[in-house]
């Protein structure tokens, strides 16, 4: 479904969907501390509309409608996409990680309920975390690799000492993506997420994974830079990537033509990627 | 709170309120797949209700909730159990982990909607991860360490080499609790989470973090033996630790009796803790 859509599209941008109210314009409730919920619905669905047409992906982050009791506006959103942006992949950003039957509840909350396409997962809890969602076929997997934050070196960069059979030491994040690449990916349909902030990082764990699909945040506003990204992480074929914006195209305008805005930064953003991978 | 819990019930009984309509007596829809989502609230109040003489805390674990549509249910639980049985904690176990602004709405969802007074919290993208939830003093982050299964070695267990700075390799959970215990407890508020099935890696961990709080889970349903585990975990003073039973107390019956069974299987395993601890 993510290939079918690179090439439809004509774009590896992902568009995150992460509601916050405060931002918001003023005719949806902006600075206004306690959001109503279909306010957080009416925004996503308007930017959705406006930056399909330059999105191969949506993915809308599952905190932002939690915190504001807007599950229900969350299941609209997502059926809003399937039904009138057909063949676009929605990643739920969930970043689940439990085991066994809990895992099986995450599975059935993202695929089920929210009628997610693929959801991410963490995998400090090892595969046990990972299995339960391939029990549903046709949907991905994505999980944490390297993440862009600074707090993302405290354990994923921590050295691995080559104890469990591997010729050399190498980070944490680097065995992730090996286990992802082997063993861990008995469906397929794992992809990982790496951030835009470390080119480098991104271009090793692509010599570990072959063309798995890779999810990469922090283009836009945490300011990792679009041509060292693409180099690094693109496959043969020039796609490979899920490359995520979120506030630099939901908040590029706070005024009544928000939406119009959000599609100027999106249709910027796939050019600058497509540029660069020289499409 | 915890601590004061502990000496009031004389209890370290933590009950797991991970609810399966499936595992449900019939009065309350049991073996149906679907369930009605005030079966749940139901199902965990008759519970709560029946084992709070044994219990010094309850953890109710979102996913059960979320796959049904049934976080209002979730939130009146939690409610239900300040109202009734005031003084004692409630642990939201949602195993999140995300950074920023989403781990703000995360926390803003654990202790402003859901009214906890603690979340699990998972590491994987390190203290960015945890220091959204330490703006809500007096709130507990108990974050994942060592967890009781069989793929928790896949990471938790690798072997980290001693170029951060420590004197030797140790395992990655290690790391965990080193920094839980160090750098990442500006609040005085954190917990690790260490699984029962392995009593030599919490008398480690309980060696490196002082009398810092442990949830325990793994007795009972998941085979962790509660001497051992006792005996490895618990501080000077014979408290130390939430040792967490989930499946063996909800499912001890599944007949119109179910609460007292609950309540029978709740106070066997206090018991079986307070004659390894002593008291």
């Amino acid at each position: 479904m993510l290939r079918a859509a690179w090439q439809r599209t004509g774009s590896l941008l992902c568009v995150g969907l992460d509601p916050e109210p405060t931002r918001f314009p003023a005719a949806l409730g902006g600075n206004r501390g306690n959001a109503d919920p279909e306010h957080l619905f009416t925004f996503c669905r308007d930017i959705v509309d406006a930056t399909a047409p330059y999105a191969s992906a949506f993915k809308p982050q599952i905190a932002y409608f939690a915190a504001h009791r807007a599950e229900w506006q969350l299941e609209r959103l997502i059926a809003h996409i399937h039904a009138h942006h057909p063949g676009v992949p929605v990643i739920l950003d969930a970043k689940r990680g439990d085991i066994g039957s809990t895992a099986q509840q995450y599975a059935r909350e993202a695929f089920e309920r929210f009628q997610a396409d693929a959801v991410t997962v963490n995998p400090y809890m090892g595969f046990d975390t990972i299995e339960p969602y391939l029990a549903y076929p046709g949907k991905g997997v994505i999980v944490l690799c390297r993440t862009s934050n600074p707090g993302g070196s405290d354990l994923q960069f921590l050295d691995v000492s080559p104890t469990d059979g591997a010729a050399t030491a190498r980070p944490l994040y680097q065995v992730v993506a090996e286990k992802a690449a082997g063993e861990w990916n008995a469906s397929g349909e794992l992809s990982l997420v790496v951030g835009a902030t470390f080119p480098a990082e991104i271009a090793r764990v692509r010599g570990i994974v072959g063309d798995m699909p890779l999810l990469i945040p922090g283009i836009g506003a945490q300011g990792g830079d679009v041509e060292a990204t693409v180099s690094a992480g693109k496959t043969a074929d020039n796609t490979g990537m899920m490359i995520n914006s979120s506030r630099a195209i939901l908040y590029a305008g706070n005024g009544a033509d928000f939406a119009q805005r959000a599609a100027d930064a999106a249709r910027a953003t796939r050019d600058a990627i497509n540029v660069a991978r020289g499409v």
